[in-house]
């Protein structure tokens, strides 16, 4: 662990909040080891949330029709972007694990961390056409996500009624970070902190110190390579790998799942 | 449908967007059949995305340890909410129909619209722990998600890469607008609009157009009843329902799926 740099994007509002106190263990865990860490405190930063034109310092190519993606791929080639992205750019790609720090709202991320990725993970610098999934621009770097819920687990689960929490970790694990081509470490779900009694968020944390000891040598959750899809055929899977699974009770991922079961826990544990 | 009120919430930078044509296709088709159509334009208006303790005004009650959650629903409470969100939650509350109209990003929605999302559905407005899902505060109103996406459609079927779109939908549909009470009507998705020529985009709208003749009397996508959820299990099915489950082949829904393999179509059409 010893060298290694860590990137912390953290979106809470109170430093009196279990996300802070997760935030500060993370912080104090890794740098003990060695690692150097980088925290984004969204909220104190003020920062940004929302993709529009001012994100590129001078003219937009095309101000009539302005397509955010396009124009900022151009701002990022010619140096262009906005400082405060370039400056985030800076601290990703010194990164050799980012772990993203929040309470879930609504399903997904706080707004303002949906921004930092809306913004910072520009077309050109963190994926392109080519450059996608296990192909990715960041395959060398780790990601995860430590958040907190609202709801109990049994509320998450394939019978509960918010439903398996597996299927709406899919869009943020494989949508952001593996499309990116980050090894997606489990996420760590502290669920309904603000429901518990002080002991037992004390005991979360605890774990939480440990599981970071050795977090870096974690597997990452499983994937379907890009590979195994034809670019061709619309990125389907290619039949080979459908025979492959046609005798298996589960699909291969949450979401090219088959027609089949879900592999359970497929976004929550490696190996699954 | 004459008399009836639509909200669309809108996100695209651009007039000369596509999402900004299907935003005003769907303004004059309604206006047409004699509804009252109102438009929160959310990067014209600058609209905050940041859930922040500005959103209060005068003083918070606890600010060493900020609750986001908890401060704004005393604040609505009390009327002490900001401006920006007391007028969408008056345009909310007196539509019949809500539209989202935006790119998806990361699939999922852009940052602006999920600030909206974090901000004017605040508890106790929009809902409580006895109010949700088929009990929800907006249970005599339709929603209905209306986006582009970067990615063509067979990258998003269940042996696509970017996995099943009926997955990807699932924390949205289900976490947001059906949480709330909203009757979801079928997602209107324009697949990969700037790869098309523009025909085929014309096309697409014509057939947005179409749909919008007789959108209100749509039946809405199947979610499980509330009732059917023990509450004092941690909210999960209840016995007689895995039992009516136990020999159909596909489970509930995307989320609640029981380990069965999902119902296809779940998320995106009526009846399925």
């Amino acid at each position: 662990m010893a060298g290694k740099k860590v990137l912390i994007v953290y979106a809470h509002q109170s430093s009196g909040s279990f996300n802070a106190a997760a935030k500060d263990a993370a912080k104090e865990a890794l740098t003990t080891q060695g690692c150097t860490v980088e925290v984004s405190d969204l909220y104190a930063m003020k920062f940004k949330a929302t993709a529009t034109a001012e994100d590129i310092t001078g003219d937009v190519q095309n101000a009539d029709h302005f397509r955010y993606a396009e124009e900022t791929k151009l701002a990022w080639e010619a140096g262009k972007l906005s400082d405060d992205i370039t400056e985030e750019q800076r601290k990703l790609t010194q990164a050799d694990l980012v772990i993203f720090q929040f309470p879930m709202y609504w399903f997904s991320l706080p707004a303002i961390m949906k921004g930092w990725i809306d913004r910072v993970l520009t077309l050109g610098y963190a994926f392109s056409q080519e450059k996608r999934y296990s192909q990715g621009v960041f395959n060398d770097k780790k990601a995860l996500l430590s958040f907190t819920t609202g709801s109990q687990e049994s509320m998450f689960s394939a019978n509960g009624i918010n439903g398996d929490m597996n299927v709406t970790l899919w869009p943020l694990q494989n949508g952001i970070l593996h499309y990116c081509g980050f090894q997606v470490l489990s996420p760590q779900i502290f669920w309904a902190p603000s429901h518990v009694p002080s002991e037992v968020r004390s005991t979360m944390l605890k774990g939480w110190r440990t599981r970071l000891q050795g977090i870096l040598g974690e597997e990452p959750l499983a994937f379907t390579s890009l590979d195994c899809f034809d670019r061709e055929k619309g990125f389907q899977l290619k039949p080979e790998f459908h025979e492959k699974h046609a005798a298996k009770e589960f699909g291969p991922t949450v979401g090219t799942h088959l027609g089949k079961p879900l592999p359970p826990h497929n976004q929550m544990r490696a190996g699954s």
